[in-house]
């Protein structure tokens, strides 16, 4: 494995909503492989640690590939603790609640895969650690659910042994997870881990941008679920491999305006951002059932705009208030039954500005 | 022409730096031709006026032709007066200050045309013009030369009859003018009119975005402009009709990262996203002998970016530092001479806020 990692391990509190006016340098400066780290091992401040990490809106129309944001309220808990019968340097995963078709072989498990990884880069070589993963989030469902089990874990293990490893390294740790289970992309880890609205603005160097959305306005989005299929390998092989010069320019400059919009605290102008893909969303949403007709129903009836989450088969629309936001979603459900011939379960959540977070622990004894 | 004008033509003090942060309604419902209007017909409220209009930089790098912004102390000057032997409703133009070829034809001179159309949209009837064009812009440099002069002459006409038009319409009597000249596209115009950075998001209906970079914070372009004509039909002939998917990701994600420097006021990642874009500067680079090295000079000397402006050849560079902007300005313009055999001349200029403007005036007499 190559060292590529070329600046000191700092101590850094990935709780804080992080405003990145201007850009951090890279912290790497390859991304040949994962980094290790050489300083001094360190040791767990903690016996057990809980951990929460949100669900994740990713693409958001024209930001296909390169934006994500974060979801309050629905995501995966990860505890961990220190586990004297487990091989020092090493993860076991004692438990998964929930789909009973997650591997609970680490090496397999999007949790396990990114405990691995953050424990590499923390050097931690002395200490075996056993994980329980509680899955919040439905598999396959275009809201991140691999997303935050490996949010959920790294910073489960980083918290575990004094939080030193900066949010873009955390990254780094999930993506090795996401790699491995629905391609190397970091807009649903990102968000995930760092909360709020994340743009990938380069993998070589990694280099990440948190866009604020300001603290007093509104955002919420009503996810509407369908029973449904939608595997990220068929969504993907949908999409064109070329994309015509004015459909480009198109697309690029909704994106422009999306950010513009979330910088701005416009919940009006990011519905419309969203709704106006041209490249993506009309190649996916034939393939899912009734969503062009649950599309249409969401903006008559009042949301600033609607696309597809991730890869679907979800459907997110946009909105600043949670009465209209419910009745919204009703409106999408009845769409998908009549439309697309599939039950389909509704949620409004707000946005998520902090990311995943530890939500308990027991301190170790000294 | 259809009458396709649905609000009330509101008096609008355009001088103001609009900040937009939630995007206006869009003003016309169709853009099938100029929009009329059926109010009373307004009386001129000054015998003469002067107005000034700035340079614009179009494309800046992934954001090919949707933004553009607006640099200070640089631009066309009209000079405009209520001229009896001129028929009524019509525009003269006495005299063109600068390059010997354009016409005095007002309906093949762009200030004639963006005149005549501002005069359409208000209703002038009565009143005859003579106009004076002063190009302080040389043509064909990639700095919005047709729009300067197209928006100095549709800001005269407003003032001229007391300031009635919104900024988005004289955007619309701009693009006339564009269209015959350059081809139908806003990114000089909006920002030469409107001033500081604007994106255009749609053009059916027409709908603007301005960009507020923070007051408080610098921003200047350094730009290097080749003796070298790059028309903008051949440039535009260059441009690929289709684009790979990865590099239409990359270029969208630029974009964003763009935007959200201009609104963070973060010239460093402005400067980077600028010269990020893998789709048009690679194609029409090397169609300017030297730009290639000129940009590599910018950056090594310390420029946050540099890519080309509008459709070139002048080379634009982004510092926040004029004394800086002048060392590198200097080597741009040896490496354009090393390496392109062209003659060329450097500039330092600010973020223009303002956008086209009165710079003096004549009252009527009541």
């Amino acid at each position: 494995m190559a060292i590529c990692f070329s600046s000191a391990v700092k101590p850094a509190n990935h709780f804080t909503v992080f405003f990145n006016p201007a850009p951090k340098k890279p912290i790497f400066k390859c991304s040949c492989s994962l980094p290790t780290v050489t300083t001094t091992e360190p040791e767990p401040v903690f016996t057990s640690v809980k951990t929460f990490a949100p669900a994740t809106v990713a693409n958001l129309g024209p930001c296909f590939d390169f934006l994500g944001c974060a979801v309050d309220g629905l995501g995966d808990y990860v505890s961990l603790k220190v586990d004297p019968s487990v091989h020092p340097g090493e993860v076991s995963i004692s438990e998964v609640i929930g789909p009973s078709k997650l591997s609970k072989n680490p090496l397999w498990n999007c949790a396990g895969i990114a405990a691995i990884s953050a424990m590499k880069m923390l050097g931690v070589r002395s200490v075996g650690l056993s994980l329980s993963l509680e899955k919040g989030l439905p598999l396959g469902s275009g809201l991140g659910s691999s997303a935050a089990s490996a949010a959920a874990a790294a910073v489960a293990v980083n918290e575990m042994f004094g939080n030193k490893l900066l949010p873009d390294e955390l990254v780094i740790a999930g993506l090795e997870s996401e790699a491995k289970v629905s391609g190397y992309h970091a807009d649903n880890i990102a968000p995930a881990i760092m909360g709020g609205f994340v743009l990938i603005r380069s993998y070589e160097p990694l280099d990440l941008m948190r866009l604020n959305f300001p603290e007093k306005k509104q955002l919420l989005f009503v996810l509407v679920t369908p029973e449904f299929e939608a595997p990220t390998k068929k969504m993907r092989a949908a999409l064109p491999a070329e994309v015509g010069m004015p459909h480009h320019i198109w697309n690029c400059s909704q994106a422009g305006a999306l950010v513009a919009a979330v910088l701005n605290g416009d919940p009006v102008g990011l519905g419309k951002a969203l709704s106006s893909d041209k490249i993506v969303e009309p190649k996916r949403a034939p393939l899912i059932p009734g969503m062009e007709a649950v599309k249409k129903v969401a903006v008559e009836a009042g949301a600033y705009g609607c696309t597809i989450s991730g890869a679907g088969p979800t459907a997110v629309a946009v909105v600043d208030n949670e009465e209209k936001g419910k009745v919204i979603g009703e409106k999408m459900v009845e769409a998908f039954w009549k439309e697309g011939n599939l039950k389909a379960v509704s949620m409004v959540k707000r946005l998520d500005r902090v990311g995943a977070r530890l939500v308990g622990s027991v301190p170790a004894p000294r």
